[in-house]
């Protein structure tokens, strides 16, 4: 299948010829992690109820959850403004990060930004 | 101002030297908004309380509001797992998106995935 050429005309794809996929845990709003999608992935994700990237380190489609199991159920796929990236959002089965934790940015970690608000109210 | 070596040597850039920066509204969970830093947009984000990104149109640094007035103030920033995006979580002025919607996902609309999760319980 290709993908809905009323889709495909609106994607402002990379170099590579990729968008971002921005992935949200449809109930708790948590982000889970950023993947990247080609055509044809988008198109298995929007016509399969799973979550399909493209491996950018692999070179190759990537159905997540195959090889681990912590698949992806979609429930919605949004497409932003100008086309550069998706919001998806799913229903996670098990961890989303490859290393065990709920969410990719849970085992990156906080980078310490300086928070002007908190800081206000502290004082 | 460099960027933190302690960051930098984390961050994997793409061809262009960027990382994608994911913006999240704090409070609510909304995801507002898809944008790109190089490492001095990400510095600038990391230690001044405003959310600042590399415009790929412009080709230019780009502090969120300097023109609409519509600011991100910076409440944290997480990096993911493999070093090519950040979430930023944000207290949003006025909308996010340029063309008055508070979510530049809102603007783009839902792209109707199927939907497995809820096919199922409505059959």
């Amino acid at each position: 299948m290709a993908l809905d050429p009323g889709v495909a005309t609106r994607l402002k794809r990379d170099p590579q010829g990729l968008v971002c996929a921005v992935v949200q845990q449809h109930d708790t709003g948590q982000v889970l992690m950023v993947g990247w999608m080609n055509d044809d992935a988008l198109e298995q994700t929007l016509t399969t109820g799973r979550v399909v990237f493209w491996s950018r380190s692999r070179g190759e489609i990537w159905r997540k959850g195959d090889t681990s199991g912590n698949i992806q159920r979609v429930r919605s796929v949004s497409i932003d403004c100008d086309g550069d990236a998706v919001l998806v959002t799913v229903d996670q089965i098990g961890p989303a990060c490859h290393t065990g934790k709920h969410s990719c940015f849970e085992e990156g970690g906080d980078l310490g930004a300086l928070d002007v608000v908190t800081a206000a109210e502290n004082e």
